[in-house]
C-alpha cells in the first residue's frame, strides 16, 4: 500500500499510542475528584496542554481543548458575539454562572440572524467548518489570486468599521497553499490603529485554522500576530476526535456547549485525558522532526513532479513541502482514484469530505479553474507512512493507469 | 488501591482497548475519502454505531455521535428550536445547506433568550450539563421527593401547552435513582392526547440522560417511552470523549458546530473512529454481563451497608445497585475522603465536577438534606475493578477512620 492522503488523515504513530495507553487503563481517574490520583492526572493532563500551547508560542491556559478542528473553528466565531466570559475567568460555578450565555440555548435562534449583524471575512477557500458557520453569520469571502493565496487588496477593500473577525487558514487542505499571515495582521494592526484614532471601538481579530500546517510549519502565534488558531491532533499523527482553539487576550468566546465548566467554563464534558496527552505527544515528535520533514517532502516533491508524466501543476508555489496537486486534462480524477486504489495507491480529489458528497470542490473553482480541470485534479499528500521507494514507485503507478486511461479515451 | 468512585470515571476495559486498536494504526482512514479501505472503516464506524444503538432497541441512524454526554445533553436541547434539519435528513451540502441554522452561529445570541421563550421542564436533581442548559432556555425545575424520585403532582402541575421539552435522568449521577420514566412517558401520552383534540401542535419531548444507567439497566427506547437519550462511553468502560444522543422520529435537532456534515449534517468533524469502535465493544460488554453484574453489585451493596457502622443511608430505595451514598453527622466528609485516600479507598462527596468546585451538592439540598447532612455525605460507586474482598476491606478501613475522626472531635 503506498498511502498518498495525509491529509486526510494520518495514522496514530506508535510512539503517541505508547503515552496515551497508560491514561485509558492506570491513570483512568476523573481529573476533577479530589484524590491525589486523580490530580495527578488533572496536573499531567495541564502539562499535556503546556506542551501543545508552547508549540505555537503560547500558555496552557490560552488553549481550550475541543473534539477537532471543526468545533474549534466553530468556537472561535462565538469571538464576535459580546462575549460575557473571558477566557481568563474562573470556572463558572453557582447562580452567577447562569447570566453566562451558550450557544446552546437554541431558543435565541428561533430567529435566524440577519446579514448585516455578522461582521465576519472570510476566505474563500476555507474549509466548510469555516464556511458554513461564516456563512450563517452573513460572513462575506475574500477572493484568492490564481496561486491560491489571499488577495490582499481585496482584503483591504473589504474590512469596514463592522468587521470583527477575519478567518483565513495557516495552509489550506485542498493546496496546502500557505496564507502570508504576518502580512494580513500587519493590515490589521494598521486598521486598528486608525480605529483607536477615529474612535471606533469595534475589535478586529485573526483567526486561522493551522490543522494542515500545524507539523510542517514553525508556528508562533504572537510573531503571526494570530488571535485565535485552530489545531488538530488528527492531522498530526495524534488521535482522531481531539483539537484546541488558541485564544488570545484579545478574544472573548462563548461556550458551544453548558456544563461542568472545564476549560475555563468554555468547552464543559470531562476532560478527554488520553486524547489530549496523545494530541501532546504528537506535537511533540511533530516539532522535533520539522525541518528533517520539510527537507524530505521537498526531495520527494521534487521526485514526484519530476517522474511523473503528462501534468499540469496546480500548487506550484506558496505550498506546504507534502502537498502535490496535479491537474490530467481530459481524465476523470474519480476513475483515476479508483484505479490507483487497484494498484495499492491511495490518493483524494480533493478534500476528502467535499469528495465523497460529489461536489465540485469550491477551492479549485476559487482559484479559477475550469470544470474540466477539476474534474481531471488529484491531491497526493505525502506523510509519514511513506518511503523514497514508495515515491518513485507510485510516479510509475501513477504514469501507467494515466496513459492507459488516456489510451482508453482514444479509442 | 480500592476505587469506589465508578461513577465518576471508569477504566477502559482492556477488551474496549484491544477493539480501538487497529483503527489507531492500521484502520486509521478518514471514513470520508472514496478509496476501498477508508470506506471499509466507514462501514464499521456505522457497524459499530448499529451496536450501539441496538443495545437501547434502536437503528444506527437514529444515534448521533457526540464528544460525550455533556454535548449529547446540550444537543438534545436543540429540540426545543423549529427544527429546520431533520435527523433523516440527507448531509447538507451546496448552497441550500446554507439555510440550515446552526447554534454556532453565534450573532443570534446578542439578545439573550427571554424566560418566556423556552418551554423547558427539568428535574431539579439534573446534572450541570442539563441543568444549565436548560436554565439559559429559562427552563423549570420540577421537584423530586426526599426519595429523589421525580415528583409526578409537580411534573403534571408544571406541563403546560407551551411545554415542549421535559429532561430527567434515568439514574441520577449522585444518588443512582433511577427514575420512573415510563410513568412519566405515560404522562406524556395523555398530555398529548389532549393537546391534539383540543388542536394545540405544540410537541412534546422526553429527554432522559441515561450516562449512569447505561451498564446497569436494561434500556429500550421504545418501551421506555423515551424521544432524546443521552449516552455516555467514559462510564462504561469505554473512551473518554465518546458519547452519543439517540433522536427519536418525533424530534428534530440543530446541530451546535458546523463543518463536513458528517452525522447527518447535525454533528460535523471527522469520525472519531477509534472512539466509536470502543465505545460499540463496551456496550456491547455491559449488556452481556449486564444480570451478573447487578447481582454483583447487589450483593456488595448489601455486604456493604452491613458492616458499615454509624452511618446514615441516603438512598434507601429506587437506586442502581452500584451507588452507596451515606451521611456520617457531624462528620466532614471532604476530610474522610482525604484519609480514605491515605489508606488506599478512592471515594467521593459528591457529583465529582461539583465537588471539586467546593459547591455543596444541589442533589441532596433538592432531596431535603441538611447542610450538616451534605457536608457528611459520601459516595461510594462500586465497579469492575472491584472484588468481594475490596468491599469487606474498604468497609474495615472506612469503619476504622470514621470511629478517628468522631474521637478526634469528641476531644
Amino acid at each position: 500500500m503506498i498511502y498518498l492522503d495525509h491529509a486526510a488523515a494520518t495514522p496514530v504513530s506508535e510512539k503517541v499510542l505508547e503515552a496515551m495507553k497508560p491514561y485509558f487503563s492506570d491513570e483512568f481517574f476523573n481529573p476533577s475528584a479530589a484524590y491525589l490520583p486523580a490530580k495527578k492526572v488533572a496536573h499531567n493532563y495541564e502539562t499535556a496542554k503546556g506542551v501543545i500551547a508552547h508549540a505555537i508560542g503560547a500558555k496552557a491556559s490560552d488553549l481550550i481543548i475541543t473534539a477537532g478542528a471543526t468545533e474549534a473553528n466553530n468556537l472561535a466565531f462565538t469571538a464576535i458575539l459580546d462575549g460575557q466570559i473571558s477566557r481568563s475567568a474562573p470556572r463558572p460555578a453557582g447562580p452567577s454562572a447562569r447570566a453566562a450565555g451558550a450557544n446552546s440555548c437554541a431558543a435565541a435562534l428561533r430567529n435566524a440572524p440577519s446579514q448585516d449583524i455578522c461582521p465576519v471575512l472570510y476566505l474563500s477557500t476555507e474549509h466548510d467548518s469555516v464556511r458554513r458557520v461564516a456563512e450563517q453569520c452573513g460572513g462575506q469571502e475574500i477572493d484568492v489570486l490564481p496561486n491560491g493565496l489571499v488577495n490582499l487588496d481585496d482584503l483591504k477593500a473589504k474590512i469596514t468599521d463592522e468587521t470583527e473577525l477575519i478567518s483565513i487558514s495557516l495552509a489550506n487542505n485542498e493546496l496546502g497553499t500557505i496564507q502570508p499571515l504576518a502580512e494580513v495582521a500587519a493590515i490589521i494592526r494598521e486598521i486598528k490603529l486608525d480605529r483607536l484614532k477615529r474612535g471606533v471601538k469595534t475589535k478586529l481579530l485573526l483567526h486561522s485554522d493551522a490543522s494542515q500546517a500545524l507539523n510542517l510549519l514553525d508556528i508562533n502565534v504572537a510573531r503571526l500576530g494570530i488571535d485565535l488558531l485552530t489545531l488538530n491532533a488528527a492531522k498530526i499523527y495524534g488521535p482522531k476526535g481531539v483539537g484546541a482553539l488558541y485564544v488570545s487576550h484579545n478574544a472573548k468566546l462563548k461556550p458551544l456547549t453548558l456544563g461542568g465548566g472545564q476549560e475555563n467554563g468554555l468547552r464543559s464534558g470531562t476532560e478527554n485525558v488520553a486524547g489530549v496527552i496523545g494530541f501532546a505527544k504528537a506535537i511533540e515528535l511533530a516539532k522535533e522532526h520539522l525541518n528533517g520533514n520539510r527537507k524530505k517532502y521537498s526531495t520527494w516533491r521534487k521526485a514526484l513532479l519530476a517522474e511523473l508524466q503528462g501534468y499540469e501543476l496546480i500548487n506550484k508555489k506558496h505550498s506546504l513541502d507534502s502537498f502535490v496537486v496535479l491537474c490530467y486534462n481530459g481524465i476523470d480524477a474519480e476513475r483515476l482514484v479508483f484505479l490507483l486504489e487497484e494498484k495499492g495507491v491511495y490518493v483524494a480529489t480533493g478534500a476528502a469530505c467535499a469528495a465523497s458528497k460529489g461536489v465540485r470542490s469550491h477551492v479549485l473553482k476559487a482559484i479559477g479553474l475550469s470544470d474540466e480541470q477539476i474534474a481531471g485534479s488529484l491531491r497526493l499528500t505525502l506523510g509519514e507512512t511513506n518511503t523514497e521507494e514508495q515515491v518513485y514507485e507510485a510516479a510509475k503507478i501513477i504514469n501507467t493507469v494515466v496513459r492507459q486511461e488516456q489510451n482508453r479515451l482514444k479509442n
